[in-house]
């Protein structure tokens, strides 16, 4: 099993990749960041979803409270104010770690072969670990990061969530030189949680089920939902699960309506295939065609997911659920 | 027949634009703008496109040569020094009009009801009218735009070549309240230039079909070509060819990466539909979603084209070069 | 005399321009913009100024009503509704001409040898005559803008009211190549309507000095007030008046503070003496400089404002003010 | 003598500040940043100054290597490849501490009353203690800056070289709610480094001295130099040396020719005295004023650096100089 790191802000889809994690990677350590909430509510949850899937082994590190450059954005119209709203809860019986997040990743990292990151908020933390020690950048195995957008955002028409909060983090990682893998919105409006998903999992009967039930009934009520975190950790799960394509992704800090943009290079995919929005199997490069522009195509630095076998992550989610207790 | 005015730059693309609307619309006048190519060299290009033709009795304004803000950029890489390289041809044997393109629109919209603009070049001239004569915004039937795109560019990654050239333009027509339909590259490379679609050109035999096959013979060569502008045009002809959505957009102006981007709000679309990359039947406001953030969407200003029927596409464009002596 | 042309959009301290400009110079048009009022009204109090002072041999031509890319922002907080409320006026008795302002600048520059522009508004007709006829850059003998500052802003800490209204208009200005001589928020400053200047004109008696007297009234009433758009005539009449530097100047179109500021490049200028803020005498250029940067300073393009002898200016106004009937 | 952490790059300049700082301050520390030169040097050349003077008994922690987000830049052009190149110097005896300048500042602040910080570097060490903790803010007595400029810069025309290396830290620190005292320069192009300032240093024939004088040699040779680091510490001394005006200070972080710059509202203090460029005694706020708009001046949150006591300055650092052995 691959060893992970997991970064996060639950979050009600951050409870999914954690449970995910929790069960089928050596989930090395939690850590936390504000993002979907304060850094207090989201650290307390991921206690209380390591407690629920009685994985109370697994540590959580608390991180950044919010980006190094401008103020916290949280998402409290998508999540509730406690950053998971729904589910009744009990307080967590133990505490965070006193070590900060950033420490333990560094640390981890540098003292442990074949480490993989997962970061599921904003890129703070990661960006931070990168400024203390830059060499995690080559130590790591991979970082996949749920955020920005091959051709699209959710916050802003341009932007992404996790980006946009912390667009300058998201710029120091993005030009990090880390074997990234992208799991942008454009990949997770393929994994929305349907009532017939959220039925199939209330129906395991067991606490995981009807935890993820209940987060869902919260969560996807009153409009579509997906469960965007998910789907970047069951990507490292079952590699299979996602087709993607290596492009050049860079960060727009800028702009009036822009800012937090993944800007992705799309235009090496763009060949003529009228039936297919994008031909995934293209790898023509546009700097060698006829329209290409002065400005040519830079290096593809990351992996950015393009479609989801939908029903294979069911399966594996729904898998995971059942076998807790 | 609509009545028409088609501003453009040829350019390759820009000669089947004007080959289809000189048949199939009522062309009131062809006016230039520099980009493609300098605007000498496109005024005569249009000027040799409707001599080859045979019809001389359309007249040809020359308008601005180049952006109100910045300096021109043209495409020499891809349409030669000429702006339409290729076909060997004579001199054209008119002069253009001594009228400024400008206010050949503007006195033409606010004499004549019912005209459809069409601009294929970068949107100078039609921001210039705008200015120099706000009410058009009114009186036009609508303005469909080639330039641009949904979610991608291929100038830059984010911007396309018309937009990019003069985004300053686009941005006073994008925000002038004129019933704009744009397509951009999202749709047009839907419609490439294939070694067969020239085959079929140059076997018409007559002078159209040959002119066309010449002129894509060196669009094409070394690499993929579509026919962007005559997309646009035909849009207008026959209005069943392209499928579009109903969305907002707006151009940004700044912006390190982004810069001339024609910032679409694809949020309404993404709704769960695992199978498609965009949901084109979806009318669901992303406004009314869970997953909405407090940069609520704006209301849609921009028919943007999204699917072409690409045979029928080859089919109006063959059989109207065919319909040429 | 010199030939002048007077750009403007009256405004309080416009209108003394125009009266320094129809006695001491050859004015051979009034030109108005949209800026501290609305077009209609700017062209009205142009008419009304030339009718006071009994020079209607002076033609009117109203130009553009507002920026060619972003919305016009007026300065009714300044000069009132009426763009030049206080004395009470009767509408004046002739019209404005119908031709196009930027018409009749671009005509007049292309006929006439050593045409002098002066520029008092936003130079939105200033730039659009630049891109009707790019000839006039080097036909004129100079353009004096009222606009910008050397080191600070008005409207915005960065940014004076003329340029931030159309940014993109300046930008080509600044960039065409023509002599530009700058006054800008800097220099004017140090041209204050005080209570005794005020009952200097009013003292004159005479219909030209009443009227200057209730303008002011109005403008300087509860707190400082400059007379601005007189500085640049008068800069022209008597060069003397004002001491300048020659600098590098550009425009800042995108900046979230900085919009519309007019970027002056005053390294050359800070040279070792702690006396003087600016060193006028100076012209080590900075580029030789142990301090230099990779940033290399630009040629000089504007000769900018630097110093006003006051007096000098105040004796002037009242001597031209004193010489109507 | 007020408790001092002075955060620097040395530098040439810095040297002078670290010398004021040791004799005539309770200099806790001295932290190191990327800035000048690359971390390594300017850590060695903090060891080296503190050696010269016989202060080894002040710990040395080094910081940052570079800013959080955009790569270093280095002023080698200025200070040499070694980042303070001229004076013959041998290695230092003694190793700088292992702890990180960010946890000696975070630390140091939080357990000791009346700390004030001066930073004349990147404030990229500051900005992440503030990230770490943010409470020091209201722990510090103030944090003196040397950077930016109240109306323009060194590095590019609009912004100063410790500002323009990492925009986003001094976004952070200017925003933090810390009391800041910041000397740009405008203030520090009033303290050059002259020859007859360079052989008063030499005269003193002391070591203190004669390293002065040879650091000067180097710095000063073929242009102007300035103590601008030496100001901000000398400030902090003897608080009478310099004149400020207490004004509202944001950092531009966007600005196609602005990034990097201090942006001061100077409003304030434009009032009506034409015989001063800026007038020192006005408390008269723009916002009342006829001109204002309605951008209204922000409330003010920089002690604004204005006039130095040039000779007072100089008195200060010979005796200095002169006390150590």
């Amino acid at each position: 099993m691959r060893k992970l790191i997991l970064d996060c802000d639950p979050g009600h889809d951050d409870a999914f990749a954690i449970m995910l994690a929790a069960q089928n990677l050596d989930l090395l350590g939690v850590t936390t960041v504000g993002g979907n909430g304060y850094l207090p509510n989201v650290t307390r949850n991921a206690l209380v979803v390591l407690e629920k899937i009685g994985r109370t082994d697994i540590p959580v590190y608390p991180g950044h409270a919010g980006p190094s450059t401008k103020p916290l954005i949280i998402a409290a119209n998508v999540h509730g104010e406690s950053g998971m709203d729904g589910p009744v809860v009990t307080p967590p019986k133990r505490q965070p770690e006193t070590k900060h997040a950033v420490d333990f990743i560094v640390e981890t990292v540098m003292s442990t072969d074949h480490v993989t990151l997962c970061a599921t908020g904003p890129l703070t933390n990661i960006a931070s670990a990168l400024n203390k020690e830059p060499r995690i950048a080559e130590r790591v195995d991979a970082l996949y990061i749920m955020g920005g957008g091959a051709y699209a955002g959710n916050w802003t028409p341009a932007a992404e969530f996790n980006i946009y909060v912390d667009p300058e983090a998201a710029y120091k990682v993005f030009h990090s030189g880390m074997p990234i893998y992208m799991v942008g919105v454009n990949l997770t409006r393929q994994c929305p949680v349907t009532p017939t998903f959220i039925e199939n999992m209330r129906k395991l009967g067991n606490i995981a089920g009807v935890f993820g039930a209940e987060l869902c009934d919260f969560f996807a009520n009153g409009g579509d939902a997906h469960l965007h975190d998910a789907c970047a950790v069951a990507w490292i799960i079952q590699p299979n699960l996602i087709k993607d394509a290596f492009l050049h992704v860079d960060i727009e800090l800028d702009g009036t309506l822009t800012r937090g943009m993944t800007v992705t290079d799309l235009r090496f995919l763009q060949t003529s295939n009228p039936e297919a929005d994008i031909d995934l199997t293209s790898t023509k490069k546009w700097n060698d065609s006829k329209e290409g522009s002065p400005f040519r195509g830079k290096e593809p630095n990351t992996h950015v997911a393009m479609r989801l076998d939908y029903p294979g992550f069911c399966e594996l989610l729904l898998k995971t659920l059942r076998n807790y207790n």
